[in-house]
């Protein structure tokens, strides 16, 4: 061989090892790759999911939708983390008004934060959403936006879920973790559209979820920029701002995503409008509900529940083509493994 | 050679041919890299922007910041886009008043609508903000949210700057393009946060920019969802929800963003509280403002103008370590090349 067919030998030999070397990665991440929705038993709820994706990645289908298109929401309480017996933020307001209740001689004779202090949860729930909200504000505001998300970041990662002994930040669904990944893998992007408050979830979505702040959209309180000892800071105020529920997530979704869903899941009636919304757009979309159906692996309640009523949509689920997935049945896991 | 010693052999070649390969795109794509910010001159604005981003991105320095937090917010008028002699959404708004005239006989008679109409630009601006925001409510309103993405979306693309003879959509600056571009290649995430209407920028942003819907941050009417005619829709009200200005701004990015930014580009005094925010959170940060000094390849105002003044912005730079980039001296090009 001269020179210059060593050169052609040494090029062909060079790209033909590359070109092996990248097949090879390529096939051996297929070969190996796991079941992405392990935790999803065989049947309609897995079928449908694996089918939408497929059909709006495929260049090729007439279902395709560009990646920039390829919205998905989740709602949070009962969707992507345990919400029963009590929404978790409810319980992390009841424990604030014991922790700050020194600071608040006032307490010991104003409802209902009296009754609260006194262990007396009748009264606590006759004050109503009206009460409800005055001990949410009284706890969620006051502070800055960095004190709060410490507040509410340490207390996620330190209380533990009664029932299932871990810290609530763990109490999330194996399966829906999966679904989020196996999503981002096929070029979505995942935000939680939840009636929880926004400052409450964001410490803790990425690290739970694998969703930046910035794609958590929720319920707020109005704040204000001060200036405190001479440092910028952001001051939570003692009033709603925007409730991120019911017909309100869909003004959410606007606001904060600006586009519309292809995909959403939730798991109560008050997930309703996300889905109709989602489901109204031009083109394939899939809108789903959790169906808490698992008494012994996490809970089973429904139409008469006072957390996470699903009643009218199990009604309409089927005219509409809303996907039930029944936790007992498609969830082969309920939470991750410790 | 026995079999294992040719194996290993091959091996060994594929390895190597494969380093060999990582390595040599790896190089070739540095070592032919165009300077990122081809259109900033050398100078300290130039300087400053190379140093923080080299020194936030350096894992083993002092300075390191992890991608996660890499936020860098950027105003719209004036920042990316220009803002003289009258802001983009006035004039689209003052233009939308003349095409919806025929639906509209109250106007011929109703201020400031009837002096609009008839060309009378001082009685317009005598009357002020509150006369403003009547012609932008009226025009911003009424319409569901895809028909107002469209509007706003085909007038920036069609309509013409009248000095720069190139649709709104492009008469957007190049350095800044570059500086967006550069941002992301190391790992920061870019934001716009404007006091201009999210809604009006959004159906732009990302061909413009390479700014996705979500990432911009504005101000905005109340929207309200409905079903009309079967459809799930959301549709926009005639009421301001937020204003997306001066301390307004830190409390759109405590909303949309969760995060605090550290790195932040105004040109008025409006962003002084965006940067201010920026520049108070922990580490090293970096805050902006184009100051517009190029009468010639733009436009040349600051103290005394009456769109994107910048006055004590100007004062107060040095003894806050803020940046002014001079557009006459800091930018070689204005404009994209069409």
């Amino acid at each position: 061989m001269n020179l210059d067919q060593r050169r052609t030998k040494s090029l062909v030999s060079f790209f033909l090892h590359t070109f092996i070397a990248i097949f090879a990665i390529g096939t051996c991440s297929i070969a190996t790759a796991a079941d992405p929705l392990a935790s999803w038993n065989e049947g309609p709820a897995r079928k449908a999911i694996l089918e939408f994706v497929t059909a709006v990645t495929d260049k090729n289908g007439k279902d395709y939708v560009a990646p920039a298109e390829r919205i998905a929401t989740f709602d949070n309480d009962g969707t992507l983390w345990v919400e029963y017996p009590m929404y978790t933020q409810v319980l992390f307001a009841f424990e604030r008004v014991k922790e700050l209740a020194p600071q608040h001689p006032e307490w010991k004779t104003k409802q209902p934060f009296k009754a609260l202090l006194e262990g007396d949860m009748k009264t606590v729930g006759a004050s109503g959403m009206k009460g409800l909200m005055e001990i949410v504000l009284a706890t969620h505001s006051g502070m800055t936006a960095t004190e709060f998300a410490q507040e509410a970041g340490d207390w996620l990662r330190d209380t533990q879920h009664p029932k299932f002994k871990r810290p609530y930040v763990e109490a999330i669904y194996q399966p829906q973790l999966e679904l989020l990944d196996y999503l981002r893998a096929n070029g979505f992007k995942t935000f939680i559209v939840s009636g929880g408050g926004i400052a409450f979830m964001r410490p803790i979505t990425q690290e739970a979820y694998g969703i930046p702040p910035e794609q958590v959209v929720g319920s707020s309180v109005v704040s204000e920029f001060q200036v405190k000892d001479g440092k910028p800071v952001l001051v939570r105020m003692p009033k709603i701002d925007f409730i991120n529920d019911k017909a309100g997530k869909p003004v959410g979704i606007y606001e904060h995503i600006g586009g519309q869903p292809i995909l959403a899941f939730g798991n109560s009636d008050s997930d309703m409008q996300m889905i109709e919304y989602t489901m109204g757009g031009e083109g394939r979309r899939l809108g789903l509900f959790v169906h808490h159906t698992d008494a012994e692996r996490e809970f089973a309640y429904d139409r008469k529940s006072h957390v996470g009523t699903l009643d009218k949509a199990l009604d309409q689920a089927a005219a509409n083509g809303w996907v039930i997935v029944d936790m007992k049945k498609d969830w082969k896991a309920v939470f991750p493994a410790r």
